[in-house]
């Protein structure tokens, strides 16, 4: 399934959008509409999320419906109706985000010794989050080399801690892309990431969530950035130093995760301060990130 | 006014703390009681913090009203009948910590060229914190360098961008005490501070938070550290390097700060890493840390 949260006659809701992403199912009205039981979807995104099985199936069921009833199917409307949101468009705590997971994005920030040998994190605050399609701005004045960062982005289904590698994946909600825009002079000049990893509408998500079930193997998917058609990040996430599992493994041994909890995995090589000399983002510029499976990431940066 | 928040009659709610910290206020009883609008409580401090002017003048009214008046002097409780949590049991997004922010502690980490030139930030995620009085897991298997961080932390209580210096104060709810318990052996190794950062329970914070009005100069306050009695951090916050001001103009340059947010300042010198040998927490050890006109945060490693 393709989770989605839009704004549609001026209300937030959960919905689900078809495989071709041209229309969406607005889940409560169909739930109320098949059996009079809209109160069974909760409000949110991150409500179906933390609602588990029971939730998670029910679902399931309303989409069968609506894909095999005459009823159900009357009840899809065109995406272009309404405005997609960040499928989270404000996130329980910080987004995670692991440092240098591809090695070829490691040496071309700095040479071989920059690929890790641990997983590496830091993190974005919920207020970085923004949709597709909305404006990234361009902080003029505060920092002068802003870049792009295509990712991958786990969502987490349950709570957990200490899970091992074996078991990681059960824990895997779905999946959705994020960019982890970067003021790269601020990111150096204050050592710790979060300062040139935190400005306001730096961490686009979306377009949705998709479940993992529909993924597959999310280890093996292509990932492809392009800045105003041109490609600049071009790889597959079977490059990964650390996979999904190692990352959960890791970032729960002593950290207890929650359902809604969003892990971007790296970027690849590409990234504008790679290039010589550097291409980092110009007002007007379109970012676009695409990931196998999951869809495309849009986002343009504010004059 | 000391705000915290507690667990009493099996319900979780605000209340204020008296000066000597004995008693306690329930904040909507105290309400109810005097004029039957309980409801004009917010459930939660955070809530409170929120509110804005019209809700904390209006407790500060209640407060008058329970000094002066008989009725409202039989309504404080003793603080041993109910159990402090946390003041933000769960905040919206990660603390905000900023590190080496006192000369003496950059020098004992490394040596005068750690003494930062800018603000450096990493973060705590909602699931660390912990209340006062709370156990910290002693999270055996996962480090073997437990070691505290003594912090006054700051308290945001409105939504700013891009504030000035001047204007910084008055985005300043007030403060309470943070131990930024760290494993040393996951700093250094995961090289971002996250990991290191990030085990659950380790953000004690509390008892309580007290309004920046009671505070006064909070770039002037003796802050101290003691393990099982021994004297390890005694310092004073005017030995930031980045002063409140500035930490407050830097971070919300780009990031929207918003009511609630908490920023841990730094630690001085004295953390367990400091000594040769090191003396990093085992089972059992109790921290505590007072700041003036605070109070103390105590805590005790789980066995």
């Amino acid at each position: 399934m393709k989770l989605a949260t839009v704004l549609h006659d001026e209300e937030t809701i959960p919905v689900l959008v078809n495989k071709d992403g041209q229309t969406f199912l607005p889940l409560k009205a169909a739930s109320e509409k098949r059996s009079g039981e809209g109160d069974r979807i909760p409000e949110t995104v991150l409500g179906i999320i933390q609602g588990g099985e029971s939730v998670n199936g029910y679902i399931q069921e309303l989409l069968s419906w609506a894909t095999e009833d005459g009823d159900g199917q009357t009840m899809w409307l065109p995406l272009k109706e309404a405005k997609l949101l960040a499928p989270i468009p404000r996130p329980l705590k910080n987004v995670f985000c692991v440092g240098k997971n591809y090695a070829d994005h490691a040496i071309e920030m700095g040479g071989p010794e920059d690929i890790p040998e641990h997983i590496m994190v830091f993190t974005k605050p919920p207020t970085a989050v923004i949709a597709d399609r909305e404006e990234i701005p361009v902080h003029r004045g505060i920092t002068e080399q802003l870049d792009y960062e295509g990712e991958l982005a786990i969502i987490i289904g349950k709570t957990g801690k200490a899970i091992p590698k074996t078991e990681a994946l059960d824990y895997v909600y779905g999946y959705t892309i994020v960019n982890d825009v970067t003021a790269r002079d601020l990111q150096k000049r204050h050592k710790q990431f979060f300062i040139g990893k935190s400005l306001d509408g730096t961490c686009p998500m979306g377009p949705w969530i998709v479940t993992a079930d529909e993924v597959g193997d999310a280890g093996n998917l292509n990932i492809r950035t392009t800045v105003n058609g041109e490609v600049r990040q071009d790889s597959n996430t079977k490059h990964f130093i650390f996979s999904i599992e190692q990352i959960i493994e890791d970032l729960s041994k002593g950290m207890t995760l929650e359902p809604g909890d969003i892990i971007a995995t790296g970027t690849p090589a590409g990234v504008g301060k790679g290039f010589n000399p550097p291409k980092f983002l110009k007002p007007g510029d379109t970012i676009e990130i695409e990931v196998e499976k999951i869809g495309a990431l849009r986002n343009t940066i504010s004059e």
